[in-house]
């Protein structure tokens, strides 16, 4: 079995792709309206790890070649991705965001909001290029599944009667429906059938639940520093996330009490983080959903199937099991 | 020559294909989510006057009849309108709209910049079903314009110093370019080439100035009860239409610093409704909008060609004068 490889040793595989997204995605921040125009730069110009071009890039050279489509689909990706980031951003209040400040305490809110609907129109006219209906509804089915999974998420803010099932449908409608679609348009660009096209999206899916749960365990267990914002944010924003629900599941009943006060104070008033992430603790709230077994969804119909592990490529120890078998015959 | 028809008769003609596109907004209402489809009914389900399925409807019969995908189209203009809508009341922070408290008053921004995105997903969605790439750029690059002209006009809110030309490039993004779509799409469906489409879209992007005008005067001299909102709401809100534009640039001096003084103080304090409309009067702001020669549109470049008063089939003493020449032959 090979080493698995570091981030950085990843990216590397498409760094000269990842460049001529960015290129692309420069040339999409322009508008004849002056103030579109710099707030587009300043959102696009911002950074960001870039993860969700980068899985559309190394999925596109995994099926064999990266095409022209692919690098404006990743600029795509990123345009929608930008989007919902921009709108959260209003949504939330947000100050900062990347450890810049956020574009509603820039702009305020009413020019974010415009710039955020500017960037959904702007990704999709880039998509329409593509002149293909599969794409096309691909990006919108994944756009109207992220806005709904924000909503979902707003009706429970505030709530500790969220349940496990609520929480993963979340996380699977607000991130892991994107990253589905960087490994799904991909693969349609590639010529797959559109059933084929499905199967692979299933690996871009647990990718993205697994980015989703490890990136709810950083906002615990991660300093300002790292995050570029302030450490347990989700929960000052009154959202429950994975790791917390365990602490409120399974804790004791000083470790929900403390849950709820912030909840309800909606700041480390009474409670400090470190209560907080030690509450999670005890519950088993950073292992369990670590385990990639948390991916199996208990009790969630999910549309096409149930996603297990092995599909993921991913084995129940977390270590890298390569691709399972129904991709192994492709791509091997 | 035939007498004009009154707006009533005119929704007469197409009174039945505005039934069903009222059947179909009712079953776009719906989602999985069921915050989503509480604010989608109420949205959709608020009345207003469907003017633009209504022209698109219109336009379809004369063309010949109104097949199924017209009324699709129908509903999606309306949707987009509606999305319009929604993002504009939260930017203008909007109690009411159409005598009904307004999405944000009701669910507060947040829910509402969402329910506003979900619309616009909801139409491309539908739009998709058309399986017509030249439908689906004629939805996204109106939308990014009305986006664009809402931008536009936020930049210009409070300001005494904006030029006609800005104005009317306001009203070009934000009103005429989706009457203009709502000429094209169904010319695109009866299968009339792009080129004809784009001068159908003419006769549309006329009546959409024509509109606007007409709407920014009434804002003026209509009282709340018609309006189903507080009078002169526009220049409260420090926006300066048309009208109030000829009372800055062609009134008296003191015309001049009644409408500053609204501006500075965003409302009607020390200066009344009254006295602005007054000023409007002197400077001939109601009467000039009125003639259709304002649709000439001095000093602007449009895409394709200038608009004439006749190819918008409206003589300059504001009688009906039927239909250009251009159209007369194929649809006389």
């Amino acid at each position: 079995m090979k080493t698995a490889l570091k981030p950085l040793e990843i990216y590397s595989l498409v760094a000269p792709d990842l460049e001529r997204v960015e290129e692309e995605l420069a040339s999409y921040a322009s508008s004849p309206i002056e103030p579109v125009a710099v707030i587009a730069r300043h959102l696009l110009g911002a950074g960001g790890k870039r993860v969700r071009p980068a899985l559309l890039l190394l999925t596109s050279r995994m099926l064999g070649a990266v095409p022209p489509a692919a690098i404006r689909l990743g600029a795509v990706v990123e345009l929608i991705h930008n989007a919902t980031l921009v709108h959260d951003d209003v949504i939330d209040g947000s100050d900062t965001r990347r450890g810049r400040p956020s574009a509603n305490a820039h702009w305020g809110n009413p020019m974010t909001v415009l710039a955020g609907d500017w960037l959904y129109m702007q990704s999709f006219a880039v998509a329409l290029g593509e002149r293909n209906f599969d794409v096309l509804s691909t990006l919108v089915d994944i756009t109207r599944k992220m806005v709904e999974g924000e909503l979902l998420q707003l009706t429970l803010v505030g709530r500790s009667d969220v349940t496990e099932d609520q929480l993963l449908d979340i996380a699977d409608r607000k991130t892991a429906s994107l990253f589905a679609g960087c490994v799904r348009l991909p693969a349609i660009v590639a010529g797959r059938t559109p059933a084929e096209a499905d199967r692979y999206a299933l690996i871009g899916r647990s990718l993205g639940m697994a980015f989703q749960l490890v990136d709810d365990l950083l906002d615990l267990t991660s300093t300002e520093e790292a995050l570029g914002k302030p450490t347990a944010s989700d929960l000052r924003d009154g959202k429950v996330t994975l790791p917390v629900y365990y602490a409120l599941a399974g804790g004791s009943d000083p470790a929900r009490s403390r849950v709820e006060r912030v909840l309800l104070e909606r700041d480390f008033r009474s409670v400090s983080p470190e209560e907080i992430v030690d509450s999670v603790r005890d519950a088993d709230g950073v292992g369990r959903p670590r385990k990639p077994a948390a991916l199996d969804l208990p009790g969630r119909d999910l549309e096409h199937s149930r996603i297990h592990p092995q599909q993921a490529g991913v084995t129940t120890d977390g270590r890298d099991a390569g691709t399972g078998p129904q991709y192994r015959s492709r791509i091997g």
